[in-house]
């Protein structure tokens, strides 16, 4: 029986491991920062403090786009140029709608199998959290545990539409969005928004046929983001064509995520940006805390659909609502 | 010394009062409101409680622009416009960094000179709060009371620039934008983002020699807006000129606001959208009560600023540094 029992390291074993680059250590660790166990959070936490000197060293890149875009052999290519420049990449991604159980551990490994056999590369796909601010704790901390082990570069990757893009943006240095040309814009069901928070913009497939639509579309795309005013940094976002499947365009892509860590560490913008992400991280985690109290309290989810249902007919003002709930959990 | 003691209604004056019009029991009551006293607030939630089956059959049109765009004159412009085809109209602000002492009452009543003489609107400057969720909760209960008290359309205006958009879009039907033409777009300040959220976008002072430039800056505009998916409801924002000086242009855009109402009531969207604001308000009410109880604690208070600086300069990690004050919260 004694199999059964998975072996358990201490945090000791996993510092050192993921300080050594020990990939399954580093894959170990990141589930323990996924568990729901406290034993297993205790772990993570002594793990986090004790490798957190070694962190911050990443140039951090957020990567989204809609569906169809080829995200996956976009991150293969960007991410295979990357590693052939002799940097050490992790790829995590963030899905807030994903289930383990789907088989998303396999789906990553399929749709990059050039990336997820090279060992330069390590690939996570996301946690399966239901809660957008439980994907974000986890995918910070997974980010910190690869830093620690040493890759370079870190690629953040939004998987499912809507709300992450903007997550995502709240804990990376550099956000990319991949489009497409010609698909019809308005079908492309990217969440308004989302172009803004660009700091580059790429459309992908400017090959054979498409190639002058892609074209057409980047200098499209550049005159409607000259409409817009310049982001406090000072950076105008570029907009750039490539294709991931014939692997071109991809030096002038990276060369602009350096040419905006270049000028945004000169500006001093770029460690601004981080200091923020931390003071914000602190209030996030404060503000989750409260609020998992609130929601996990047996009372409180017991009454809270009734009270939804009434608020939700008009007959009780969202006010009473809260108030009411707020007092049953104050008072237990 | 009696007098110094404000005369003092019982929750029913106020309600009757409110509900028969009186403007001067509609003031007082939004005051209590704003009050931090708990007698006030207590006296205010009966009130609230009281009025709600008489509230919701306004039209909210929230009201944004860049300083310059003549915000206040498009207010007095159009706000003429609906008194005169017999609806009653309340004009709120949103002004998180608005402070009453510096005389923000005076400053609505001289830049709408028009309507704050005119007994069928009825104006009322920012609450005088620090905090974007208590301006929120503040706001969006005035604007219960001014419906109970018959206003049929209810202006809400961003006076400052930065979040409240955001804020503001979350407790109206309609969010109307205002720009200008030629002031080179990139100094208009506007945060990235606004303009996508807006049901319509407005370009006004198309007036004089600036005519021909307002009619390109709608085309522009048309086609950037083009370029961004249509929302979820399926309305595409239209852009449209006006001049507030010479009053023109204000047909067409409560037209638009009329039909907008036509078409979402039609589809059920107005209805839905209206719930989902009922049941986000109940949950932030939630947090910002959970939140106020943490942060106003003496020792998270005093501990905070130190905590903050070792987050910010690297030195503790934002997940110590909030579960240290969280420990320190829960056991005290």
């Amino acid at each position: 029986m004694k199999k059964r029992r998975k072996a358990r390291y201490s945090s000791e074993n996993y510092i050192q491991g993921i300080l050594q680059g020990d990939r399954v250590l580093l894959s170990q660790s990141i589930t323990l920062i996924e568990s729901r166990l406290e034993n297993d959070q205790i772990l993570a936490g002594e793990i986090l403090e004790a490798i957190l000197p070694h962190t911050g060293n990443s140039l951090r890149v957020g990567i989204t786009g809609v569906p169809g875009a080829g995200k996956s052999t976009f991150i293969e290519a960007l991410g295979k140029w990357i590693i052939d420049e002799n940097k050490k990449l992790a790829v995590l991604a963030v899905d807030p709608s994903s289930s383990r159980t789907k088989g998303s551990i396999m789906g990553d490994k399929t749709r990059m199998p050039e990336l997820s056999q090279d060992l330069r590369a390590y690939i996570r796909p996301s946690p399966t959290q239901s809660s957008l601010g439980g994907v974000a704790r986890r995918t910070r901390e997974a980010m910190l545990l690869c830093e620690a082990a040493g890759y370079e570069v870190i690629f953040v990757e939004t998987v499912g539409v809507g709300q992450s893009e903007t997550l995502v943006r709240g804990m990376v240095d550099f956000f990319l969005l991949l489009m497409l040309a010609g698909a019809g814009d308005e079908l492309q069901g990217i969440k308004k928004g989302i172009m803004e928070m660009a700091d580059a913009v790429v459309i992908n497939k400017a090959d054979g046929d498409n190639l002058h639509r892609a074209q057409v579309a980047r200098a499209e795309y550049e005159s409607a983001l000259h409409l817009f005013p310049s982001s406090e940094s000072g950076w105008q976002t570029p907009v750039l064509t490539c294709s991931a499947q014939e692997k071109s365009g991809m030096a002038e892509i990276w060369e602009v995520i350096l040419r905006y860590r270049r000028e945004m560490e000169k500006t001093g913008f770029f460690q601004k940006k981080r200091q923020e992400q931390q003071i914000n991280w602190m209030f996030d985690a404060i503000r989750q805390n409260l609020e998992l109290d609130f929601f996990k309290h047996p009372k409180v989810q017991a009454a809270l659909p009734e009270w939804e249902e009434q608020v939700r007919g008009g007959k009780v003002p969202p006010l009473s609502a809260a108030n009411s709930l707020l007092n049953m959990y104050k008072q237990s």
